[in-house]
C-alpha cells in the first residue's frame, strides 16, 4: 500500500512517568515511576514526548485538592517522592490506591503506529495531543484521531499547548453560534486562553467583553487589540460591564472562576443591558435568554447569585471534549486544521519555564507553577 | 352560521379592579378603581370573573417587594386604600406610574364573544384563564385560545386555579420527558402544586423524589400515596435524599425555593448517587447531565452552592409560558383536556377563604394571605 513503515520499538523497556496515588487514609504520594511502554493497537500510534504544558487542570489531577505548600519531598534526585493530604477523600473512591499517570496535554514525534491508515500516515510526524492523563512521560500510546499533526518546521514545543486551550476558545465560538448568540463575555481574560480568545474573536469580527482584575490586565489586552476590557478591580466594574454588553449585545458568557459572585453579577449586567430596550414591564424579567457557561474552578468558594435577570437564564457546567464529540468530525478537523495553521500566531503559547521530569517533582518548581497568580507557564519536557 | 349568540353587554359601563401602583419615589398605592369594561375582539371574549385565587406569583406584581406587614389603611370601605413603601425601584422601571391590574388567573362565564368561531364557541360556558394580570376585576377580557373551558357542572371555584398550577406540574413531566430524564425531584412538594405532581406521577408510574420541610408534610404526602419523600429538616436528609434519587434515579429537579443552598444540595446528592454506578474517575465528574429548574423565589436569600458534581450540569430559570409556546398547539388541548376532565381529582384546588375585591384588601385578610407558611388559600370573588 505504499505507506510509511515505522522503526521497530522494543516495548519490552520501560519508560518514566509521573503518577499521582491518593491512598485510602487520605496520604497523597507524587513520584517518578517506571512502566512498561506498550505496543500500539492497530488504530493507535506510540509518541515519544518531547514538551507537555503544566495546566490548572492537571494540578486537580496531580494534587487532588492537597496544598501544594504543605508537600514534603523525600526519595533521591533521580526518583524524588513527595507527600502530603489530601482535604477530602469524598469525591476520589475511584482513584483511590491507583497510581494515576498525570499529564493532560503534550506533544511528541510518532515513532510507530499501528497498522491501519490513520496511524500509518503519521509515522515521523511531529503531532500535538490531549489524551487527558499520561502526557508527563517518556512515551505515551495515544489513539491516531486523538493527534493534531503539526505543520512542517513547528517544533513539539510550539505544539505543546495546542489542543486544550485552542480548541476550548475555537469551541467558545462554536457554543456561542450553536446556541445563536453574537457575542461573548469571557472571565480571567488576561490568561492565555483569555488571549486566543481576543485574537480569535478579533479575526472572526465577534464582539468580546473581557474581564479581568487589574489595570495592568487591561492594558496587556489592550495592547494586542482588545475593544472592551472591563477591569472588576475598578468601583465602577458593574456600571463598565454593563456597558460593554450593552455595546456588543453578549448574552452568553464563559467563565473559569465558578466560585464567588462575578458569574451572576455578568448575569445581572446583561438582563439591565437588554432592559434598556424593553418596553413592557414583566415581573418574570426579560424574555431574552442569558447563559453563563463555567469551566473551571480558579476561585474554590461557592458559586453565590442573587436571581435578580429575571427566569430566561441558565447557568451550567461547560467541558471542551463533550462538545467536540457532539460536532461533524469534518467540523472539528477544520478546527485542528486551524490551530495547526495559525500555530504561532493566534495560538502562540509561551511557557517560560522548562523541566524535566523530575525536576517537575521538585518542591521549588512545583511552589513555582502550582501559585495560580504568577502567569508563570512551565513545559516539561520528559526526553531532554 | 348557527352559533350560539352572546347577550349584548353595555360596554360603556365602569367595573373593578384591584390595581397595584408604584410611584417613582418608591411609594406603593394598593386600590380597587373603576375601569372602562373594553369590548372583545373577533378572537376575544368577554368573561364575568366569578372567582380568582391568590397564589405568590400575585403578590410579586401586587406588592412590588413592599413588606405586607408594614402598609398602612386608609380610604373607605367601599374604596380601600393601602399604602406603603418598596424596597427599590432598579428592576421597577417599567411599570413606575402605571396603576397594574392585578391577578394573573380565575374563571368565570363568558358574557360576551367577538366575531371568530373560536370566540362564539365559548359564550355561556364556564372556562378558566390565565392572562398574568388583571383577574381581580369584575369583567376581564382574553383571548379565546387562552381559556381553558370546564366541563358541564364544574363551577368557577373549581376551576379557579385550573391554570397555573396544573399546567406548570404537567409541565414539568413534558419537560422531564423532553430533556430525556426519567424521574422527577421536587421541592416545597407539600404545597398544592407538589400534591397535584404527587398525583401525576402515581397516575403516570413517574418517579418522584419529594422534598418537605417537616415531619407533618411528610405524612400529609405519604397519605396521598407519595414513596419518596425526604424532609429538609432531619439530620439524615442528604443521606436519605441520596437514596431516594438512587432508588429512582431522578437526574432533573424543580425547585420554587431559588435562594438558599438546598438546589446545591440536590444536584450534589444527584452526582453522589451516578457515582455508586461510575466505575473509571474523572477528575471532571460523571458524564451524566444533572438538571435543576428554579421556577419560584420562596427563599429570596442569594442561591448558593458548592459545586462538588462535575461539570455535566445546569441551573436555569423555568416558566411554564415559554414552555407552553413551544409544545404543539394539539399537545397543549390534550394537557388543558386532562385538567378539565381530572378537575376535581388530580387537580383539586382547595381554597379556605373568599373575600370580594374591597375584603382582599383589608390589612386583616392581606396579613393573613401573605404569609407563605399558612397554606391558607384565598379566592377573590369579584361577583358576589
Amino acid at each position: 500500500m505504499g505507506y510509511a513503515k515505522a522503526m521497530p520499538v522494543d516495548t519490552g523497556r520501560s519508560a518514566l512517568q509521573i503518577v499521582s496515588l491518593v491512598k485510602a487514609n487520605g496520604e497523597l504520594e507524587l513520584s517518578v515511576a517506571s512502566f512498561a511502554v506498550p505496543q500500539p493497537g492497530p488504530d493507535e500510534v506510540l509518541l515519544r514526548v518531547e514538551a507537555a504544558p503544566i495546566n490548572p487542570s492537571d494540578l486537580v489531577l496531580l494534587l487532588a485538592g492537597a496544598d501544594a505548600t504543605k508537600l514534603e519531598a523525600s526519595g533521591t534526585a533521580e526518583r524524588p517522592l513527595l507527600t502530603g493530604k489530601v482535604p477530602s477523600t469524598a469525591s476520589l473512591t475511584l482513584r483511590l490506591g491507583h497510581a494515576v499517570p498525570v499529564g493532560n496535554e503534550g506533544a511528541g514525534t510518532v515513532i510507530e503506529a499501528g497498522s491501519s491508515p490513520a496511524a500509518q500516515a503519521l509515522v515521523g510526524k511531529t503531532v500535538s495531543v490531549a489524551p487527558g492523563s499520561g502526557m508527563y512521560a517518556q512515551y505515551r500510546v495515544v489513539r491516531a484521531e486523538q493527534c493534531l499533526p503539526l505543520n512542517a518546521g513547528a517544533s513539539a514545543v510550539d505544539g505543546a499547548s495546542a489542543c486544550i486551550n485552542p480548541l476550548t476558545a475555537l469551541g467558545f465560538v462554536e457554543t456561542m453560534r450553536r446556541e445563536r448568540h453574537t457575542a461573548i463575555v469571557n472571565t480571567a481574560a488576561a490568561s492565555n486562553l483569555g488571549q486566543m480568545l481576543v485574537r480569535i474573536c478579533l479575526k472572526d469580527g465577534i464582539p468580546l467583553v473581557n474581564i479581568v482584575r487589574s489595570a495592568e490586565q487591561v492594558a496587556k489586552l489592550r495592547e494586542i487589540g482588545a475593544t472592551h476590557v472591563c477591569d472588576s478591580s475598578a468601583p465602577t466594574f458593574l456600571a463598565d460591564l454593563t456597558e460593554a454588553i450593552a455595546a456588543t449585545g453578549a448574552t452568553i458568557a464563559f467563565d473559569c472562576l465558578g466560585g464567588g459572585k462575578l458569574g451572576g453579577q455578568i448575569l445581572s449586567c446583561m438582563e439591565a443591558a437588554i432592559n434598556r430596550k424593553v418596553t413592557a414591564y414583566s415581573r418574570y424579567g426579560s424574555a431574552t435568554h442569558k447563559q453563563l457557561y463555567i469551566y473551571g474552578g480558579l476561585d474554590t468558594s461557592p458559586t453565590e447569585f442573587v436571581r435578580n435577570f429575571g427566569l430566561a437564564w441558565s447557568i451550567g457546567g461547560w467541558l471542551v471534549t463533550p462538545l467536540l464529540l457532539t460536532l461533524e468530525p469534518a467540523r472539528v478537523a477544520a478546527l485542528k486544521q486551524r490551530i495547526a495553521t495559525e500555530l504561532t500566531t493566534t495560538f502562540a503559547s509561551p511557557h517560560t519555564q522548562r523541566v524535566s521530569l523530575t525536576e517537575a517533582l521538585q518542591l521549588k518548581a512545583l511552589h513555582h507553577y502550582t501559585k495560580k497568580a504568577t502567569g508563570a507557564k512551565y513545559l516539561i519536557t520528559p526526553n531532554s
